[in-house]
């Protein structure tokens, strides 16, 4: 089941359930998303219209919740050597999770505002919409509850960052509106979903060039399961929560960080990453972040090359 | 105006516009809370009925966003002070603040889940539901956003505390739902309004014997509209948002840390800060955290002894 918000005049827009193709869409009896995760029926109500990508906002454009982990340990783990820090090892065991900003997602072509001095950064990452789960829900049970996977575009404000997360109380101000994918698609429509992963390339542009091809079902050492599982540990999670991957990374075939694109490598889903890599390889970032019109494209294709999620794709404005 | 939020079948429940002397209510054009926050009209449209508080629910029993400030620095100088450091100077100017739950608020006479090795606790705090504020926004914008003035429990499990923030990331495991008092009062409708503050004695009881007089107006380092022109530094707040104050807390007269409501002081609004002065003073802390069966109330009177917001009124649940 393939699904997606029209925008509307109201913030929750109208609930579309697309065809296969992404070429028609009928509405349900469920007015909007929320309502049809909250038990409303997705069944067909309205007559068959012609389905347009540009028409859609988020398909959650407001949640109660996002929580972003970080699977994809290898990010991490580049973060600590760039600054020279060791990384606990514990981190291979216990999920990285914050708390992030769920009250208003960006549309998938809307710009990314802010401000050039802030190192707007984008991060490409797998996303997973919830049911309702219990506290202390096993991992089989997490993985029961997973609704829907789209993709996500954590905006992410570096220079921000490191005052912020000194403070010890997480991201306020560093990470901003995100956006997601327009289409959003159970697991049981994605050919490619195996054990709480998404496997497939995260295809990720910056300004037309290829910037990350990395592929989110490998080196993801949390899956949605234990990563759901692990925000349950001591409440309930509500219908409609958002549960994201955290930057997919993966590592380079001789175990070292990963190489650019251009050079035969999987590239990167963040521009932080490949400054990581620049720091460790030469002693200083070279790649800046992001700059008024540049343009940050993220998909990826079923085996047929067809795309499953539709596109993010946005540029900054910071004037 | 007064409201407040009838449980019903649905998650977000009934919005009841409540008579100034809470004895009666009616319905609106607004369904919900939110949706009157969304601009439908909260002009009277049901019969008036009679109000019992125990039917009602938080004013919004799932919100899009809850974001916790520590605005009464005092007590993170006794968090910091029990603990042997030091605190930063700029914590007196740029406020900490972190991403709460918002997903599902408990009742206000709901029981605590948890587990008694978790460490839990209360935290007595006064919050602000706000409509739409923009990026940037001035204190004075700010402040023209609170829409509605209400108490909160804000649920801590201390013995998860240092661990999760250890990481890094901010809280996800160790801060579970918190509860919200029966009713909002909007800020025309609070003599004890100014200033960005709410002023007067914030009354926890902890079985029955009082625990904190603190006053909510005093020793407030950073008002909501400072509070919230933190959080919309760098992004658009939607409406329905929650802006928590933080645990209130007052020095003592001495200027020294607080003396127990027993021994002629304003008390505390958590267990945590009674523990950090037994630290300060003994070496040790003497107060237990929670444990099952133990029941906390918080609650504040106009100054004719009326109750304004109702009572958070909850017993702690292991088993």
């Amino acid at each position: 089941m393939k699904v997606a918000t029209i925008k509307t005049d109201h913030p929750d827009g109208q609930l579309a359930v697309v065809s296969d193709d992404l070429t028609t869409w009928h509405s349900a009896g469920a007015r909007t998303l929320q309502a049809m995760l909250d038990g409303r029926t997705a069944d067909k109500q309205g007559p068959e219209a012609p389905f347009e990508m540009s028409a859609c906002t988020s398909p959650l454009p407001r949640a109660y919740q996002f929580l972003d982990g970080s699977a994809y340990v290898n990010h991490v783990a580049l973060v600590r050597q760039a600054r020279g820090a060791v990384m606990p090892e514990h981190f291979w065991t216990d999920p990285l999770m914050y708390q992030g900003t769920s009250d208003g997602f960006l549309s998938p072509t809307e710009a990314i505002p802010g401000e050039e001095a802030w190192g707007i950064d984008f991060e490409g990452e797998i996303a997973v919409i919830i049911g309702a789960v219990p506290r202390g829900a096993s991992r089989e049970e997490a993985l029961e509850a997973v609704r829907f996977v789209m993709l996500l575009n954590d905006v992410s404000l570096r220079n921000l960052i490191p005052n912020e997360l000194a403070k010890g109380f997480g991201f306020v101000q560093s990470k901003p509106a995100s956006s997601c994918s327009p289409i959003a698609v159970s697991p049981d429509g994605l050919s490619d979903w195996e054990d709480g992963k998404l496997h497939g390339i995260l295809n990720v542009d910056l300004n037309g060039q290829p910037f990350g091809r990395a592929d989110a079902g490998v080196d993801m050492t949390f899956d949605f399961g234990i990563l759901i599982g692990h925000a349950a540990k001591t409440r309930d999670l509500a219908a409609g929560t958002i549960i994201g991957s955290g930057t997919v990374s993966n590592r380079d075939a001789s175990g070292g960080p990963g190489r650019p694109v251009a050079e035969g490598g999987a590239g990167y889903s963040c521009i932080a990453e490949q400054r990581m890599v620049e720091t460790i390889q030469t002693g200083a970032p070279i790649t800046p972040f992001l700059k008024d019109g540049d343009r940050v494209r993220m998909w990826m294709e079923d085996s047929d090359g067809r795309s499953i999620f539709g596109e993010i794709n946005q540029v900054v404005r910071t004037q």
